[in-house]
């Protein structure tokens, strides 16, 4: 726990001046002050995270993390367990919906095997399995409190591999039967809401399955007692490891000041453990879409931040990044393109000279 | 008013046996039924409005329809009213932020003069002036009868041409300093939604202006008595040439099987008119943002459309089209790239001839 304590006492908040700087240049732009609404929020954050007027948003990334988790046993899902494995594997093979858009985006993506309960050998599917899923969280904690540090690890030396190798932008999926589930209970413990409140329909329940997974997790909350001050213990009770590695890569993307962009309720989930470890980690997050999970929306209020995009999307995978992706290129693009100060009259170069 | 009724004869629903081919294909990709939500319904939509699975978006237009509204006497707006013109010059020198996005998006533009109130010489804008702006509408009807056909028909016959060069998606932009006050007043009265919930700031507006677009709107009805029932009547009255013209592009469109894009409130507004004169228009239409005009909300309601992001924009110009028309290439790059039949042991050749 030291070890992390000291990582996130080197998380500091974005160059703010830069992002002002950067609202004077738009501002400048001939159209209505504020008119392009978000598409501006998007390129001064960007600017604040990055320290600079040149965004360098070329590379990047999705890092999806895979588990399989022991509440699953409860009848949760209507999807057979070995999907974990199945679609951890399908991402190689580039068929999946995240792949598709991912392409579409000039995005890669990086598989994690962080608990998959079979074992996947595959080059592109990195393995830092920590133990062959979780265990069932109604019979007492999904795993050791270690284990939950161990996992967060991992997520913060993946992303770290990847930003040593030049990935400028990170999103965020994962995969795991079941984790909808363990969202809504982080959710619902990080945010003060009631259960019931929290859960959703995941991409396989039905009107059954809902009051299964509801029920799943007040015998869990009841059965393990997670402190809600420490989202460590929250997410080693009623959690799984996929939101834990991704809980890593939300503080590893903050301390290397990289923008990093939330998908739906799993990774939002894990965004709220990263922001109640460290709340400066908010400042370096984008909300993709509106998931159909009702959880999503207690964790955005939460945080205070808001989704860009309702498509109704309810797959996971990570599949809202690469969309959000392509808004910030449309975003910078139209920005630093729209070339209007002969109209207005002013010297361009003095203008850019701030950010010199 | 015969001629145009006998055009609106011939506009017909979409194969929406086509479209439920799609969805049946889409339900046989490698992922929970419906979870890419509505990147599936746009897809689904395309393939029924185009009657074949051979989805075509490649040539994409926005026409931007440009006019002046003698209710700019009201001092509805803290714009100057040389700004109409000085814009409409601006799109032809790619330095708007409509240009810039749709550039992005791999989009042309087709600029309309349909009612500046100057002469604008420029062989990229295509001079369709009716007159040089309406008349003051809170003194009389801002236009005859007979020019408000004249300008639906300009949005047709503009449209008809961009068709005829083949383009295959439609989008539809404006640009007319008082144009949220004229279409405030459209949509109160097609919705029957009261004046003060349907009016916004626009890109222009502050508090003060607030009370005038109000009071102008009231001023307007009650001098004119619009006849709610006739669309034409209300455009008329209280409308402009652009919402006239625009509401000409989406009947266009419509007859003629295009998918059309709805940018922000004047957008809307001209699509209402359009919907309120032939219902089976709406099945063209795809809504592309939020804008920052509450009479919005109304008029999507009125016509079961939904938004597809909310980007805090209020620019106006179209500028809401390249986004969306992205996001379609998006969709179907992915569920048209999703390669998934191995997997689920299902012979694809087979299944893609339900279309052949």
């Amino acid at each position: 726990m030291t070890r992390l304590k000291e990582y996130i006492k080197e998380i500091t908040l974005p160059n703010f001046e830069v992002g002002k700087a950067m609202e004077n240049y738009i501002d400048g732009l001939t159209k209505p002050v504020g008119s392009l609404g978000r598409l501006e929020d998007m390129v001064i954050q960007l600017a604040a995270v990055q320290g600079t007027h040149e965004l360098d948003i070329d590379k990047k990334v999705i890092v999806i993390m895979c588990s399989d988790n022991g509440v699953y046993e409860e009848g949760i899902s209507e999807c057979p367990q070995e999907v974990t494995a199945q679609v951890t594997y399908n991402f190689t093979r580039g068929i999946t919906g995240v792949n598709q858009l991912a392409r579409f985006a000039h995005s890669d993506i990086h598989v994690v095997d962080v608990g998959v309960n079979v074992d996947i050998h595959h080059p592109d599917i990195h393995n830092r399995k920590i133990s062959y899923g979780t265990a069932n969280m109604t019979k007492g904690p999904a795993m050791k409190y270690e284990q939950a540090l161990e996992a967060i690890w991992v997520g913060i030396e993946e992303t770290e591999k990847l930003i040593e190798k030049g990935y400028s932008v990170i999103g965020t999926g994962e995969m795991g039967i079941g984790n909808t589930t363990t969202s809504a209970a982080v959710i619902s413990m990080l945010t003060d809401t009631a259960v019931e409140k929290a859960v959703g329909k995941g991409a396989g329940a039905t009107s059954r399955t809902l009051d299964r997974k509801v029920e799943a997790i007040y015998k869990a909350i009841e059965v393990n007692k997670p402190d809600a001050k420490d989202p460590i213990d929250v997410v080693a009770k009623v959690g799984g490891y996929d939101l834990a590695a991704l809980a890593g890569v939300f503080l590893a993307a903050a301390k290397h000041r990289k923008v990093v962009v939330i998908d739906g309720v799993i990774s939002i989930a894990a965004a709220l453990i990263a922001y109640k470890l460290c709340p400066a980690c908010r400042e370096y997050m984008l909300a993709s879409h509106l998931s159909q999970e009702v959880a999503m929306e207690a964790a955005l209020k939460e945080m205070k931040l808001k989704a860009h995009f309702d498509l109704e999307m309810r797959l996971g995978e990570g599949s809202g990044c690469p969309i959000m992706f392509n808004l910030m290129e449309m975003a910078k693009y139209t920005l630093l393109g729209m070339g209007t100060f002969e109209d207005a009259g002013v010297d361009k170069e003095a203008y850019m000279n701030i950010w010199k």
